[in-house]
């Protein structure tokens, strides 16, 4: 099942490719087999993916940190809250890098001017079209991934254990391994969700979210993982109703995530400009 | 020649898939032939593809406008600067979307509390995960296509055009046809500048970008492209010395780009939260 026939969406068979069969069967993988080993030179293949992602500019603001060994790979997984770091054996450690830009901007005896918060969202993004390219490239290996957005929770921890200088943050943790496990695909939003045409628009919201809950009501995604929001939601063996992708994402913007709260603080130490 | 040819990067020849074949032949392209419509139902597999990203928490934060009118598309070129638009049958234009998930927190009930400057990246990122996976797909059927930025040179003119409502700002666009001019190959900074093995280093920094800068001085990627800053970089006529990537970043930095000083701005009058 892939991303056509799990979301129900028609589609024009002529144009299918490896590339898109690949992408539309992606599941993120967190059961690794920890007796199989990576193959020799894979990590050279997947920066050679990353640095084929498009740039911001060329200016390639985004580095990799390869954490094999497995005491700081067991570390970071702990600092994430992910015990199956441990099973995995490799995590790279894509990363926002305006060290790089500055450090050449002083040396070339320049001024550094291009220091507003776009700068923030260019070296982001950088780093996220970098690693969406090497997943792809893993998965095509027959690797599994995921990523790992919880590599911000205790960001000033990470950057320690990596000892990312001034400049550079670590954006998304791509933790990868052969799987013992594969998830099913996991619905999305229907495309007249997200997809709109000329201008934006809410017509189909919320019929469109409707179904969308029904669909993933019906996934064990849920299961066993009901947020629950001291004051706001009901006690757990109260906590029944249907339970959608609007009720839990509610929920989680409800329970807010408090390790982030001080997430601004930390980039302005790390040397961003926010305004 | 593809990635690991023109980096001249030793690798592992059993790791070739039709996936990493596509990833590392990857050029951007700015010609189209507007001659050549694209094929029934492409906007169809694009989306999908688009959609099996990986996004942060499946919250989903981004959303793509189609824009295939060609007054909206020419219009859209314009606030880019970009006068290919014109020539291309079609733009995606990827945007950081955090309206739904605000609005399906009001209708559940529950207070908004995921807000701050994390979720930027979020949205942000999740639109670049997005877009990544949609470029691919698209080379993938044979068409070229250009990432914009420059998209949120004129964010708030972009945002009026498209009807974007609040929580939502275009980040990246896609512009997308047929190519009627493939460019080769970029190379790119060493994989050792990028890639760190279980800590960040700079120790390969000064000699890496020595290299590269000899490599990208050897390119014709910055004839007739010399960034002049008034008063910190030689006259057009004196200006002839060597320019590689160094200088041409440090210069890019020195110059800023004025039109995003005011995107603090923007975004907060957006409803981002930047603190």
């Amino acid at each position: 099942m892939d991303r056509f026939a799990v979301d129900d969406i028609p589609y024009n068979e002529d144009l299918r490719t490896p590339v898109i069969d690949q992408i539309v069967k992606h599941t993120s993988v967190r059961d690794f087999d920890s007796s199989k080993p990576l193959p020799e030179g894979v990590v050279t293949v997947l920066v050679a993916a990353a640095q084929s992602a498009s740039t911001s500019s060329n200016f390639q603001t985004y580095s990799i940190v390869q954490v094999s060994d497995p005491e700081r790979k067991r570390r970071l997984g702990e600092l994430c809250g992910h015990s199956f770091f441990d099973q995995a054996p490799l995590v790279l450690v894509f990363c926002a890098d305006t060290y790089r830009i500055r450090w050449v901007t002083e040396r070339r005896g320049f001024p550094f001017k291009f220091d507003y918060v776009d700068l923030l969202l260019v070296a982001s993004m950088d780093s996220a079209l970098a690693c969406q390219n090497a997943a792809m490239a893993a998965e095509s290996l027959g690797l599994g991934c995921v990523m790992i957005g919880n590599i911000r929770n205790r960001a000033k921890e990470v950057s320690e254990l990596l000892e990312l200088p001034e400049g550079v943050f670590a954006t998304i943790g791509l933790v990868l391994g052969y799987p013992s496990r594969q998830n099913p695909v996991k619905p999305r939003l229907p495309q007249s969700t997200v997809l709109h045409r000329e201008r934006y628009s809410t017509e189909t919201l919320e019929q469109d979210l409707a179904r969308y809950d029904e669909r993933m009501a019906r996934t064990d995604v849920y299961e066993g993982r009901r947020v629950q929001v001291p004051g706001l939601t009901p006690e757990p063996e109260q906590d029944t109703g249907p339970y959608g992708w609007s009720e839990h994402t509610a929920r989680r913007m409800a329970a807010g995530n408090l390790l982030r709260r001080g997430f601004a603080e930390f980039l302005r130490e790390k040397g961003f400009t926010l305004g």
